[in-house]
């Protein structure tokens, strides 16, 4: 095995799985998911699950219920509501889930050090956001040092997208024929994407932008123009 | 509350959990265990909980049943035999759980941020192991510079013993009253501790080096004599 790739079944992750068997091959990657009991999370794990069916790839589901027990965040089924708007508004800081990728990817580190994997895939792209302290390179610069450091067989961390916007995945995706119907990416987790919530806005505007059809329905599929995009509007 | 330390149970945490006790107040101190699966976390998270109720502490105990699942190890239930003899032996890196500390860590500083926590206290010591490479500076060094960038609310971590030796962790803790009897070492996780794997001989060598007596029966008391502990003897 050469990859594990971090999926959580939303478009960015569900595009770096299709890469990755690009890169290598169909079986020479594998992938991990994570339910740590976020709003969405039913709903994500579904998709992750979807699109490694339709892709053939081996998914392992990663159960992690003390998450919901015990900390405390609007992520969470255990949280208050998912505020609306678009992420850089203050109140989505109430939707950090403390240390959510440091756990995760630990996990993963493990779980491909056992299987053999030496390259660890993630969906991370330059829009990722400075409201997430651990999607910042303050956090993950050391974070990877002390991957490679911490094992016999250490695992380094691969973003394809690093320097490409989420609007440049579609269009990567796309050529890719990545099954983007199957993905989930609103944070309510309702039936269809809700359209309001920071996810689906950033979504919706990343296919509008290079006039792709978002293939999922959204239940206000109009709201997204409705709300300033700080990356590519400012 | 102040301070979460991770307790394993063992003679090392259960000292860091009265000495911070100590530092701090009965009311500002919490603990966090896992059970990832090894073949003494039975025990370990037995003697965690009693160690606990003795102190009057609040203990959390996490279950990370994946990592007996997915994860290879002969420190695991699904992992081969435990190998004998002291740590410094070639074959004790089959011990190695890869990435567990990352793993528990994290996890412990998503905990602490959620209670309130701004201290994560381990009882790492000068002793640890060379043969753990998530136990060495270079390790630790950039995981916690990524646990302070990590969070709008960052944990430090704090190791009062890590300039100590085991034998003084035992001075320390004689002097503190901490309950040894109900403290967890042994890697076999039998019935009672079985005096001979790497654990059972580096703390039966450290009680031996103060002239404490080790409340806890070994199945094999003398073997420890035997063999050469390399920190004190070489």
């Amino acid at each position: 095995m050469k990859a594990l790739v971090v999926l959580s079944g939303g478009m960015d992750s569900s595009t770096a799985l299709r890469w990755a068997i690009e890169r290598w091959s169909l079986d020479q990657v594998s992938s991990i998911t994570f339910n740590y009991g976020s709003k969405h999370n039913a709903r994500e794990n579904e998709s992750a699950k979807l699109v490694c069916e339709r892709l053939g790839v081996r998914n392992v589901l990663i159960n992690l219920p003390f998450i919901n027990q015990y900390f405390k965040s609007d992520l969470l089924n255990s949280g208050g509501q998912i505020p609306e708007g678009h992420y850089a508004e203050e109140s989505m800081k109430r939707t950090v889930v403390p240390y959510r990728n440091a756990i995760m990817l630990s996990i993963a580190a493990g779980y491909a050090t056992s299987i053999g994997a030496k390259e660890l895939v993630l969906g991370n792209h330059a829009g990722d956001h400075a409201i997430y302290p651990d999607c910042r390179l303050e956090f993950t610069k050391p974070f990877e040092q002390a991957l490679l450091n911490g094992d016999w067989n250490p695992v380094s961390i691969i973003r394809p997208f690093e320097s490409l916007s989420k609007a440049d995945i579609v269009k990567v995706g796309t050529a890719l024929n990545v099954p983007y119907l199957l993905t989930w990416s609103c944070y309510k987790g309702g039936d269809i994407h809700c359209g309001r919530c920071g996810t689906c806005v950033e979504r919706a505007q990343s296919f509008a932008e290079v006039g792709v059809i978002d293939p999922v329905p959204y239940e206000d599929k109009e709201f997204f123009k409705s709300v300033l995009a700080p990356e590519t509007h400012s």
